[in-house]
């Protein structure tokens, strides 16, 4: 999303300011409840597809221990790269591959933010335990597709969207008038632990 | 705020499910919200204030350098120690002492969950270039003080509020029918660059 | 939706406190906004389907000339009989019928609180000009269903969602903590006008 | 509000879209939300003041039996004039007068878009049994002074904000990405009942 400077749920933490602006985004409230749901942190190994502009990778670097970020576009790999160079950061290792064609690298995050996130089920991968698969998918359709393929493997799913609104402190008080309603839609999916029952959601 | 598990935006990472609940908690949604937009990361410095039940201190130990946590009520103290102990992090500094009191630390994030929040900007602290004070009010009215007080030492600030739902796939879909609207307004102050004008919020 | 009184969102109207809760009802917050968007009047003829407790169906008698509304079980159309006794409405006309068997009435509004509300694109109706088809549905599965039929038959649409948060002035003021964060999508669907081109909706 | 046609929320009534815009006015959203909680329709007498372009009252008129409209601005009050003729409607009278200066015409609403609706209160006005007086404030501040001054002269009140997202189907579903995310704060207030106590707002 290119960010003309008219939402003011575009404020951008230090790291991210000194990056260009590519292919669409995902912003910082995304990634930060990406972050604290996952529990992610300074030993989390994360891999991260696809880069796009790299602002995801360098985002999720910035706070983890290692961060292999994937792009199958030449032309995106190569924006992302003078981002990541950008960064400053060490600890981001770029792949111009498919993600889906497999991942060797043991991770407690695989962030997906491609149209199609649940191929992440028929491929390789290896997670932690505990660790999380995440897709990001601004489509209702998408997300279903999604969370099917992870109950099919056995894993467990919660579904989040995430608004931002803020509130103006001008003369008077009031929230922001016309702002960003809609990003994507968070899924995060977890190895269902088997000894015990599946944990149904409370009905209500 | 105690979890009864009824509200399914109570979707905690591995590391805070190792804790005990006692006092009010910040959830994961605003905590990872504050991660993301003050850019905090594996090299951070952070103060947390008031600890209370220390999963603010913890979720944040987890990813900055260091955290220093300061509590003045002995018992909550003595709580979230035992919290820190659980949760097996070496990187937490508790202090039982009024944060207001003055803090030596440099830090890249002071972050306030506590009534009385403006009282900061008449304290002695030290934040890092480019560092963050970021308070947790529940209600306008503290909101309204603590900008003012940031604005008055040349602060600049921006106040959001996050809000989670979820989408519940089960026979169909939809969002969950009842939860959680309203926890606390996250404002950010950043001190203000000398060089270029103020910046102004657009006007819409 | 029994109100046990815990959400502030079920403020209600006087006509409506007069009633007896039975079957889940439609809340003022949607009611409201299917007329505003209906753009419903005292001259207004409408047809409300299903009765169930018949709130809707005094609400609207309450506001439109006539109202023709259809419940297809006995036991809800026995219920909703002695609500509109209590409401002290004589423009209901109670129909223990389907209304997908067809309805004669030439009205402004169809409101539909039916789990398939998309068959009434097969069925036979009146629609005045610049009338609304208007469905309450809680499942997105359903609101595509119903969007799809509408559009065959050559009916414009448009689907909302409406959400009410309420500001509570006590010592200090702050939102109301918990909520109802979803009672069913709204979707309008209206005759399109022949002489000019499909209006489509912008692409953002 | 001008109306761009950018933002789905701006979807009108065939009632209001024979009339010119010219003043801000009050979108659907919120006048379909003040009829259905404030329990208007076919038999009510309301009173809306400022007039301004004419869209709430003639949205107003549609429904109730009579609505009188102040406005103390003559170039507004002329601007609303026609946009009266063009509705067609003739249960309105149009008053260029200050309601603050006293109106003697029983109500069921008295509805208030204007910057000090808290005057009301120390204004001359005729409640009829049940009735609400409404404000439309789009400040925090603004909606204080006002409950404060309605609960000084025994009215209890509710305040709400109320927000329409849309539910995009085209190639796939999703919510839109931008839109209105705030108007104002709908503030009703109602005669409190003597006979039984305060009814307080339950803790939660």
């Amino acid at each position: 999303m290119k960010d003309k400077g008219h939402f003011p749920d575009f404020r951008f933490p230090p790291i991210l300011k000194k990056l260009k602006r590519g292919p669409q985004i995902i912003l910082p409230k995304d990634l930060g409840v990406i972050v604290s749901y996952a529990g992610i942190g300074r030993n989390s190994i994360v891999i991260d597809a696809g880069t796009g502009s790299g602002f995801a990778a360098v985002f999720l670097g910035n706070i983890a221990k290692k961060v292999y970020t994937y792009e199958i576009r030449p032309d995106f790999a190569e924006f992302a790269k003078k981002n990541i160079i950008r960064s400053g950061l060490d600890n981001l290792v770029l792949r111009q591959k498919d993600v889906f064609k497999g991942v060797k690298e043991k991770a407690d995050l695989i962030m997906l933010d491609l149209p199609n996130a649940e191929k992440i089920f028929r491929s390789k991968f290896n997670l932690a335990e505990g660790g999380y698969i995440v897709s990001y998918l601004p489509n209702f359709e998408q997300v279903k597709k999604f969370v099917e393929a992870a109950r099919k493997k056995n894993f467990e799913t919660f579904t989040i969207e995430v608004m931002v609104r803020e509130l103006m402190f001008r003369e008077f008080t009031r929230p922001q008038t016309k702002g960003l309603m809609h990003t994507a839609y968070l899924t995060f999916a977890k190895k269902q632990v088997v000894q015990r029952p599946i944990q149904n959601v409370k009905k209500k």
